[in-house]
């Protein structure tokens, strides 16, 4: 498994001090040459500036607030386009400011956080090769252009379905590779990182490992994007600080997933919380996507409220299908039937023309 | 104040004894007469079975479960176009299946429940009748067909604005003639009712007022629609239980209007509870709005999600906007500003021509 | 009715501007005579300070942060004890510090908020007289000292029972005269009031009435005590603030109650917040009771959660009992049987023993 | 680290089919010998019933619905004092009446689940040698018979002070060793989980990871007790299935925790809710314990609810202390400062008392 470059495990987070005043960060524009910015920041460093280098596509520099006069002074010398900005939020590199174009983080060949709507479609667990082939050919019929699938479950009852390991994995990679699909699964162990680096496209982080902190800070270490679900009890802080222990670790590929909330509302699973996915799309530069299926549980409300996602300016979806719902060994009540995926996808290309958009496999 | 006919105030509800079994509807077809209809009542109860009469748009008789034999034949004997329909549902009238073709609500020229996505906006309480007047030019303007704005506030403190009352609502009646736009506006007590019957074309009963029983149980007694908010803590079932008080009262026009919930997210004012929403249209015959304004207390949240509510197939949008929120006396930071309208109205067209629907004002 | 003196109906609250600085409260002394307050107060205004006088058992007078030094002055020169009060909180009269030995609240002859911990029991609903005889005899001889018992009951469900109305009221008063026990019912409408007003020794506000504004101001022109139930939806300054709207209004015989938060956890009815009501203990000078049965709806966490209370600091409790739950006309599955209630008082007073306080009815 | 004899790793719920139909324990009666159960189990078996033995104290075997005749007839036979019990739980082994007299669970000589009520103290974070020492010498003087104290610190924020690791946990033995007190500290990844057997009586589950799934079968591995928090958002059939994760493994060793549920109430840090840790009493065999400090996040409140749930029934308190909040590196403003500890252990014991029951450090 490719780790990041430059990445050294003891500098990550231990025993920091707290920090009192806000920090600053340097960003620097589109335009700016690497080389030059790392110049930049090992230029802070002889002067005694606790700078740290991030990349996020541009590059970002993180300073604390005290040391900001020399820090704008070294800007100025270096003749970089850069700008300085204070950081009051409790995240820092997730902030949208410190990357304003938005990120783009790419699956295979499909990029989130542009014009398309991207849509990730599959099971809930990988069941079998049948019933997995049998989705990845539905996804290429309809034009879902990204497959999901668990393997390793994580289940409330020790006594449910825990899913198929990394033989399930194999089963998905393989027709991923056959349908010309990326993959996209869960990851509930920092210990199973590395052996399914060669299978999946992207680690999913489930919502209820978003606190699993060891598990975020394993996966800051890889080079392969994170999708990370909200924490059914999680505020949107917390939401993007879990985020921002990806991002600091080196990886910049974070793609948040609102999945619904808990509330008293007990007539859908979750409370699908709109408001708040698309106050993360507007307050940091990652793209944001909602899963319908988890949030309500129940399969007549994923396209109302997929359409209502893609109408509100989220960047994609993430729901549920099977072959045979009844059979399905886990959550099948909550899967659509592949009867209504060709309706689901013509809505969408339609909401999504309205809207100056495309649907991430349209032509 | 015209009352409903045929109301007898005592038999309303009071010391009813709780009933053991789902009781049936006789829901009549749309071509039904009611006279005809009325007659099957009175044969009905001539022979003991404890039938009462709801005027729906096209009636429905309500029958304990004992007597539904007796119903049966009676209904077959009648030669009416009706369906029996056992009532598994605590709310009775409001299921969607006493009215499968679904409620027209109107507001003077407005319908509520069609093609159409129905757009109400104003500020949120009524300050001087120059306010108002400027309210109602913007929304002649840009096109929004009803207008909105509190007299009667009620108010978490009570050192708070209360409203400008009874002259308010006179101010916002003479706007409402001025440009041709029928007027909602809250009621808080029952003794309001009357003296509000000339100046508004319907009643907006608050959050806070959901279960206000006795006001419920007034409101069915007017022939004058309800725009019935969902209470910040109620569950699916309180609301609609809640609208079927009115249902009950004799009163068919209500109109259910989301509008958040209270969650542990602190980040919006509440939680824009959209599944539930259009679980809300799928269960019932009434139509159903958002308000996206109260909901979030977020300005820039107001567009993105009255799109979601129009992507999802709700029934129209309720919001707040202020010639100028920063001198509002109430909620002026919510309040979008007049020149965020003309925009707002062109993505809700444009939408809605996508999902094969018009805004209520379009020609 | 006897209306409190001295209050003018239209300067409740009505259009008053948003003040935007805190006010003041000069707070008197408990040894201050009232006339000579009285006098300072009318002092205050001939030059021009806006003070409202307030009688909270020893009287507080409330002015504008803008005239608090001439307010200064007119104190010392008048010689009366008083303390002068910057108030930062959304309420000014509920604050302890303004009446800081705390508030005394008597139903009949059973006071609350002093050492007693005191005990208020019954039925959810009146239902015969038979049943409510029954009820006061087992508080007599358990040691009750409070009887409870609807009579107009606010129902989620228009089909289900309603409550016997006025009739029940006077069985309960009955009832109450015969056994000498104080009787609290809940009023559910401003047009009842008055009828009620010879029937009942405490008016309560039911938890779905807390947002009821039309009704707190309604019982802030009653002199006589308020039980205002905790909105299942409402902040700690919601429900503050809805006790500050009968205080204001010059009513301030007002006991708290909490009886439960909506939250995400559906095993019991609600989530019995004690942690709220011990803060609303420290923070106002009102008594706070808890009502473990509408909190919970399980019988069996009456005894535990009663105890809590008593063990926190609490000033007393309402539960519901009930001679025969199973043949209950309203939620007769969480009353407590009569055979339970010795064994509830027994230990109550051994808790009550260990925290040097007393029962409401131990010699 | 000593493994628990008789575990299989690879038959731990992996791929487990759904089971439709509730199962069935037989429950074994105290006095049964382990070894004839044993026995039992092993025919069983033989007969081709799918029977697993568990060691809860006196020994729990679990078996499918549909063998058990065969099962009624080998206990039978055995002569063995059992009974056969349905289950209708998803949780099993955590059921009440599968150890009706309730388990005990001893940290080092202190132990939790029987008359006594145990009290838990210490700071939030072990920060210095010193620190901790005081803390110790605090807990020998004023009767807290176990020390807590985080070396692990999960943080939402990764730039907050993530703890001092294994060396903070050496520091924590030994300050045990030198005071008798039992220690007990939070473990965040099944990779420490053998490092920390030396230097820890009992590992904690943090709130946030009790839905780590890994963590928890990792722990069910251990021969030591396990303080399994609730996480914020769980019900009380997801926190009891999250035990039975670990009772499954072959752990018995678990105590309950409740420290606060994420509701609107903003006022304090979560909600304690004292009913459902009630509940969790009467539905398990379990111990329960309470954590107001961080239900809280406010010192004032620790006393009175430390008091409610000694009163309520509970088994104990786990609490956080600081000898000087103000330098604390992590949650000082909730600690308790030391000059509170003496008047708190006298409130409890007097309580304790009252109820039959003495504090875990009396005589």
């Amino acid at each position: 498994m490719p780790i990041l470059p430059g990445r050294s495990g003891e500098a990550k987070g231990a025993a920091a001090p707290p920090e009192p005043e806000a920090p600053w960060l340097i960003a620097l524009a589109s335009g700016a040459a690497e080389r030059e910015a790392q110049v930049l920041v090992e230029g802070l460093r002889l002067q005694g500036v606790a700078a740290t280098w991030h990349d996020l596509g541009h590059g970002v520099i993180c300073l604390p607030a005290a040391q900001r006069v020399q820090a704008e002074a070294a800007v100025a010398e270096s003749g970089l386009a850069a700008r300085l900005i204070r950081v009051e939020t409790p995240y820092r590199l997730a902030r949208r400011d410190a990357l304003p174009q938005g990120s783009r983080v790419a699956l295979g060949g499909v990029e989130f956080g542009g014009q398309r709507f991207v849509v990730v479609g599959g099971p809930c667990a990988v069941e079998s090769r049948q019933q997995i082939q049998t989705c990845a050919r539905l996804c290429g019929e309809v034009g879902i252009p990204v497959l999901r699938g668990g393997a390793f479950k994580p289940r409330t009852s020790p006594y449910a379905f825990q899913g198929m390991g990394l033989r399930g994995l194999e089963i998905l990679a393989e027709a991923g590779r056959d349908y010309g699909l990326p993959v996209v699964s869960e990851v509930v162990d920092p210990a199973h990182i590395e052996r399914m680096y060669p299978l999946v496209d992207a680690y999913q982080v489930g919502a209820r490992n978003m606190h699993n902190f060891e598990l975020l800070k394993a996966l800051g270490d890889v080079d392969r994007p994170v999708v990370l679900k909200r924490g059914p009890a999680a505020t949107l802080d917390e939401w993007l600080l879990a985020a921002e222990y990806v991002l600091i670790g080196g990886n910049s590929q974070v793609i948040l997933c609102e999945r619904g909330i808990r509330t008293f509302n007990a007539n859908t699973r979750y409370t699908l919380d709109l408001a708040t996915a698309v106050q993360a799309k507007g307050l940091t530069h990652l793209p944001v996507i909602l899963d319908p299926t988890h949030a309500t549980g129940r399969p007549e409300l994923v396209a109302p409220l997929a359409l209502a996602g893609l109408a509100a300016g989220l960047d994609g979806l993430i729901f549920e299908f099977h072959p045979q719902p009844e059979l399905a060994k886990s959550d099948g009540p909550q899967a659509l039937r592949p009867e209504a995926l060709p309706g689901l996808m013509a809505q969408l290309a339609a909401v999504a023309a309205a809207t100056g958009r495309r649907l991430g496999a349209e032509a």
